[in-house]
């Protein structure tokens, strides 16, 4: 890609991340665990990019949370290693859990419950190696703090924070009693932005959406709508007077239906305009209109560029094969994500 | 892929496609077209794959529509030719569009706007080739009677293609009066699934979903939910019993959001389970509850599979990078669709 590109010449609708807000967003984890003294595990579910992993793990590739197992193998074939698949075993996939623990130093799996036990012990690795459960030993207890979603404000984040380290850390003391020593790691985006004293107890965090941030988690108070990396980038294709609308060149195809009814401009934040609502959306169309009064066309001619800030950049992203990467608006390049299971 | 493969043993959520049901559902599209002496060009946004339009195609590679240039080129690299881009003129997209109306013996695109005109004029084509506009030439005139959608039942569903096809072939009549003879082409898979006989007067007809439809069209009347052609497969993952809950391991990245608040039955309809709703999905969990009474979990063991009848089949299969294709439940291979603008 020519460097001189400007981002203003992408065909749209066009799926943009901002290099530096990401790398902002990293590092600012990153010291974050460091002055907890956590160790931080990044989730890969969000960007699905061997770029971004890069940056959220400092270049260590290692360390890692993924969804799927399309996603493991991915980063498993581009040398990442200790990958955690934040999934409870579906028995499908035990015989792909099993190639992945053989062929990594460390891949993970989660059990929550004992047939998915069964299911393992009946899979022998190779070469000598184990499941770590047999005999049943517990490598670690893994927690995510979904409910911090519900929240609004870092006042309502902490107390859920606080309220998961405790039951968390409860729950390592009952095993401890009980002869079991083993990690702990719990995670959402909302409670490791905004962390509480006594995560640092705890072995691990699993953050995940931090690196792009969206407007969700601008409106839950995990970042500002400063801190989101992506948007993506549209065009005014259609001029509808007599609906009092404006159709743009993006529809489900370029940005998530998910957050549907959650905000008053509608799918997205349309950016510097605060009067605009995505109203709805088909595969290829989105329809705009002014939250009130009437629209003033002269604003937005035909072919001209809006942003939109995702409600939820975990959906939209993944409506995109690419990502274009820039840096205050020069593009640097392309990242392509993983997709399926 | 091993023919003797079942389809029981894909890794889920997997989007399958019954061969059979599509072939069936193309023919009886192009017998009705050729019964009404129309053209069929049929839309490929929904599969974007070759396969499928090589049977939509009936085999001519020739006459097709498309709602990207991501499509376009991808069919034009395919030896696809008389392609219509279904998209009101983009005006970051004419260099795309121009080098495709150089490489195709007909490469179609719509206009509008006089802007767009104007756009077309500003870029020539090579070797001698014209756009067809100059002087004011139109090639045809073209419609989507999209309130089909709105339509209960084959009545309401004629009534709206009588009108769209009246509505066009008067202003067909006001074009041939002011001198100009040129195609006209109405299309929403509804009215040609159930076209009146006036349609034969039109050119051409374009539509697009019927090639797998989906449980949208059955509730419109299209068709009925035997002939949906796709499917997503899915598993147990999980028994909630404190919520009267089961947990499947498809989520939004396996099936769209598309269709909230419009069945009974959630996101889908689950095949053999008319009291299970697909309540609500996050990336790659979704949870689904009984619509009345409690949850029997020995008819859903863990790892057991579901079927889910997509609400919107262009949205769903947009999610996966490939489908399943099998012929009464036998694997015979996979199709891969392109995506992106």
């Amino acid at each position: 890609m020519n460097s001189e590109e400007a981002l203003s010449a992408l065909c749209t609708p066009a799926l943009v991340v901002d290099l530096d807000k990401v790398k902002r967003n990293a590092e600012k984890m990153i010291e974050r665990c460091q002055n907890l003294g956590v160790q931080l595990r990044p989730h890969m579910k969000t960007h699905k990019t061997l770029e971004c992993a890069d940056i959220l793990t400092g270049g260590s590739r290692r360390c890692i949370v993924v969804s799927t197992l399309a996603e493991a193998c991915f980063y498993a074939d581009h040398g990442f290693d200790d990958i955690l698949y934040a999934y409870s075993l579906p028995f499908d996939k035990v015989e792909r859990c099993a190639a992945l623990a053989e062929r990594l130093d460390l891949f993970q799996v989660l059990l929550d419950h004992p047939h998915a036990l069964d299911q393992l012990i009946k899979r022998p690795l190779k070469d000598g190696r184990l499941w770590r459960t047999e005999g049943a030993e517990l490598t670690g207890v893994y927690a995510h703090c979904g409910n911090t979603y519900n929240c609004r404000g870092v006042e309502q984040i902490q107390a859920v924070a606080q309220e998961t380290t405790d039951l968390t850390l409860q729950f390592m003391e009952k095993l401890k009693a009980a002869g079991v020593t083993c990690k702990s790691s719990i995670g959402s985006t909302p409670s490791c932005s905004h962390p509480v004293k006594d995560m640092a107890q705890l072995s691990e965090v699993h953050p995940g959406n931090y690196g792009f941030y969206d407007v969700q988690q601008s409106v839950i108070g995990s970042c500002t709508l400063k801190d989101v990396a992506v948007r993506v980038l549209t065009r005014v294709i259609g001029h509808c007077p007599h609906r009092n609308q404006l159709l743009i060149d993006c529809g489900w195809s370029g940005l998530s239906l998910d957050g549907a009814g959650k905000l008053p401009t509608g799918y997205a934040v349309i950016e510097g305009h605060p009067n605009l609502k995505l109203l709805s959306m088909t595969q290829e169309h989105g329809r705009v209109e002014p939250i009130s009064g009437l629209l003033d066309y002269g604003k937005y001619p035909l072919g001209s560029l809006l942003t939109l800030i995702p409600y939820h950049s975990c959906a939209s992203v993944a409506m995109h094969p690419v990502y274009y990467v820039h840096s205050e608006g020069r593009l640097l390049g392309k990242w392509t994500p993983t997709r399926g299971c």
